[in-house]
């Protein structure tokens, strides 16, 4: 039998983000060595909180959540955060109380860097918020990027709509130059986009069948999950939700899930688009040398078996 | 009997532009008004030189040509000029003698509001260049955005890699900040981008079937469209060339021959993505207010009958 895959995410909890550790935590394929916190969905000191808060709830605490960035790498930009689809605490507006634990010593960067040096080639970071701490970590360890195994991110809006505007996903609108450098950066990266996680719905009757269970996660999930189906349905009138957040985690898991094109991506970082992701798709050799040009590839994911991920996705949630 | 659609076509021919130039007099659906000039394919004197050549060949120079602005709205852009599609004279370098007409006193933005004055509503434009000329039509005349009939412009990559670089087509790029004006500025705008002309192939056996027939048109264009396949066949490694502008012209002859979705479009005009053309399809209801919020629709063609626009172009060609 083969070792479980070493899985770093970088998160900021969020509802999805809920969802994705809980599944991470009963997926065998893979071993979850930490969770890095982010802006994003939250604040990044509540974003602290809701990680060591989960955790608990899963009797996980052997797990270590090193707090990243408080900021945008440039530090001019704004924060936007997502309250209005995941709650004021997000979480749903459960107002849980506070965790017991505290976040490690090592900031988020640091703990990154250190793992990816410990365990060359072995861990995967699974980034499911804003890029900063990931950029972070390049920029402050020049061996970063060959250390690490492969970085999974959320984020993007690939030849579609974006979710903060028509150009831009929520993630990668959060930290544009962030993006930008981890895209560029020569690891193994692999992009899961709004235009594959927008496929990927769990419906009412889903969420009904995760309510008749008596999972541990099914029924926590089941209390939190009341505010990111109303959001949906007044921001796309869908009756379901999008599981962004667990598809990516699942790409981990088990990557033939999804189909992947190589390419250059580059990410706007100014103007009415900033934030857009644009692919490469080589379609064209251009006369002239462009932004793109002589840049690394990354993967970016362009099909995706929706209903196999939806499966797993119920199955592990309620067998807990 | 209706009256045929009178039309100006905005050009920088260009081959593609001789081509649809030539389409337009052989339609009897449209009558053509006049000729307004701008730099694309060529600098914008060569292109009025071209345009006169071309009614020449014609036989049409009681068509007026009016020159259109020699720089792009801001004046600060340096100029990209694409000899290396259509060679350095525009016309497939075959040197064409200089033409005997000579450009009308009108600039083409004088000709252009004027002629929407005295025609309103009955005018389209059929834009096959960077926009310059029609935003400053529409910044020089309050009322042009009302008279003008309708904008029918060859523009944008709506979804799909641009031609300049994966960002941008060259129309848009050639002038970002007029094709902006253009798209928001409330006319009866439809955009035919790349992500269509690149459907509409005309291939060596139809150029094979052209240079057999013994129309005007069709010898005349079979001399110069050499510079054009072999373009192609090294940037595309297609063995045909993309039909740009004669679809654009066509879908003033019959809009039937396309689809089109209705929304906001913006151009990004700044940052590596200048010139990108971003269509919001309103799938979502932001709930912050964007770019793209309360600004005028314009039609976005999204699907084409490709071998129906080809046979048009054939049949009318070889019939001359």
């Amino acid at each position: 039998m083969t070792h479980p895959k070493k899985i770093i995410i970088d998160t900021d909890p969020g509802i999805d983000d809920a969802m994705a550790i809980f599944l991470a935590l009963q997926s065998p394929e893979i071993e979850v060595i930490g969770l890095t916190t982010i802006y994003g969905n939250v604040y990044t000191t509540l974003a602290t909180r809701n990680a060591l808060h989960l955790l608990e709830v899963a009797g996980r605490t052997d797990i270590p959540v090193a707090e990243g960035s408080h900021f945008t790498i440039t530090k001019g930009t704004k924060l936007r955060v997502a309250d209005f689809v995941h709650g004021a605490d997000g979480l749903g507006n459960q107002n849980f109380p506070p965790a017991n634990g505290k976040p490690i010593e090592q900031s988020a960067t640091d703990f990154l860097t250190h793992q990816a040096r410990t365990f060359p080639g072995k861990i995967t970071v699974v980034a499911l918020g804003p890029l900063t701490n990931i950029a972070m970590a390049i920029q402050s360890d020049p061996n970063f990027v060959q250390n690490v195994g492969q970085i999974i991110l959320l984020g993007g809006a690939f030849a579609v709509n974006g979710n903060v505007n028509p150009a831009a996903e929520a993630n990668i609108f959060g930290d544009p130059d962030a993006a930008d450098i981890v895209f560029t950066c020569g690891a193994d990266v692999v992009a899961i986009g709004i235009n594959i996680t927008h496929q990927v719905i769990l419906s009412d009757a889903d969420r009904d069948r995760l309510a008749a269970s008596n999972g541990l996660f099914s029924k926590y999930l089941c209390k939190i999950l009341e505010c990111y189906f109303s959001y949906h349905h007044d921001a796309y009138n869908t009756r379901g939700v999008y599981l962004h957040d667990p598809t990516t985690l699942l790409a981990a898991v088990d990557p033939s899930l999804m189909t992947y094109a190589e390419g250059v991506v580059r990410v706007q970082t100014e103007g009415i688009s900033r934030g857009l992701t644009l692919f490469d798709n080589k379609v064209k050799r251009f006369g002239e040398s462009n932004e793109w040009s002589d840049k690394p590839s990354v993967k970016v994911a362009v099909t995706v078996n929706a209903p196999a991920v939806v499966k797993l996705v119920m199955d592990r949630l309620m067998d807990s």
